[in-house]
């Protein structure tokens, strides 16, 4: 930081599944939200909705070790949800609450180019990885006062959307914000923290640096799907993102408000 | 016009549902509005999909004088296709051809504020009337080169959306920007202008007055879909747009290089 100069600060919050299925925690999650005040960004996940939709009209949905395998059918099913359903009753519920929020996918603005994952060793279908962040379009919409709402899809230029994973969206969103902002990422799920005994909800550890990962992913006290949200955690960090924070949903307005919610991850 | 200062011109290009349904006309309209140079906005309709998507759900679509009535179910179901489907497509493949598109509901950034249409005489359900276009943000949104991709929904500021006419969201979105721009809208659809003899794809009307209009009306050449459809482009003109023309979609990439294709729409 240039001495004298305080940067922005930009918060980057993202809701899960967990937030998204469940009514009243998705209305506490962005009532909280629109009260945040400075810079912000907010990325949501899939849910359930997809494959409800996808099993109504006969589309059999097929996981691989927890991550849907996109087929061309699927994809437009879940293009459907996320960019219509579930992105646009955000941006609409925010906007009743004063929040000026812009919907968005990757293709949108070009603000998320990715290309699909090689379909070797596991072919999870049109799935995409990050190749680019388009950070200074995105500053820009941020200066007209616009908030962007991410729906996990990227696109690969050559008219192709591709299913993304909403934290990743949210570690490379901060890190490519970075240079100019004093970034906060925030996941937001539905346990209270990375918890030490998964059955204690109340359990929770305080905070988790690189090595204590490495300690307790041997421990498997982490595993499954907090082993890549701590993955996607520390890849922000050492992108130059300040803090990352997993907490329940319903501690947003506390944290806003300043209490130290949930488990912070540092990388030293 | 202030004398010695030129305005920007602004074109709105609004495709209706005969170019959404088939792709090569869908890919050749895009192609075509992907090339034009200067500010421009893209508005589209809704096509078949919504009701095909509503049938494979068991929703049974229902219109009142080909007009959509948009009840709590049909309304999820064209949020699905309008806004994620049909307008992610459109942004996907123009971003593909080098338009840097961004779509949007009238949600989006505020954009478009509607109330609900009254119950009575006719009940068409969650159909909105458009009160309020954000012209200034609109605006601002152009000047960062930024393409807005309209779907014809908007919102009551109140979390609810509304379905709105498509021709109408063009003509007012002309209208609010006609004080800053030179607008020309196009409105495209699956005939060559508006026809003397609708069996005779030939009999295009070079232009009609609001004087020949009545005259077309009571003649009962102008009739149906026709009649709101240049009801709007006059309230467009009224509120100071340029230039109103009514083209097939195939004569854009010619309109674009100033041929005087379809039937021009003038005050006098």
């Amino acid at each position: 930081m240039i001495e004298g100069r305080e940067m922005n600060r930009l918060t980057i919050i993202k809701i899960g599944g967990e937030v998204l299925d469940n009514p009243r925690r998705l209305s506490t999650s962005l009532a909280a939200f629109a009260a945040m005040t400075g810079d912000k960004i907010l990325v949501h996940g899939g849910g359930r909705m997809a494959s409800d939709l996808c099993m109504k009209l006969g589309i059999s949905p097929r996981f691989i070790e927890g991550r849907r395998v996109t087929d061309a059918e699927t994809l437009k099913v879940v293009q459907m949800v996320y960019a219509g359903l579930l992105n646009k009753n955000i941006v609409s519920e925010l906007q009743s609450l004063g929040c000026n929020a812009l919907g968005m996918t990757g293709a949108d603005a070009n603000s998320i180019l990715a290309v699909k994952r090689p379909a070797t060793p596991v072919d999870y279908g049109y799935a995409g990885d990050i190749k680019e962040i388009n950070g200074n379009l995105i500053i820009r919409i941020l200066k007209l006062n616009l908030v962007p709402v991410f729906c996990p899809l990227t696109h690969d230029g050559r008219n192709q959307y591709l299913n993304t994973n909403a934290d990743t969206i949210a570690a490379r969103l901060g890190a490519a914000l970075a240079f100019l902002f004093e970034v906060g990422i925030v996941y937001c799920f539905g346990k209270k923290g990375v918890l030490e005994n998964e059955l204690d909800e109340n359990s929770v550890i305080d905070s988790i640096s690189e090595k204590s990962f490495q300690d307790l992913k041997q421990r498997k006290i982490v595993k499954n799907g907090m082993v890549p949200k701590l993955e996607n955690a520390f890849q922000a960090l050492q992108g130059g993102v300040n803090t990352v924070r997993i907490i329940h949903s319903d501690a947003l307005a506390g944290l806003s408000q300043g209490k130290a919610e949930g488990t912070l991850i540092t990388l030293g």
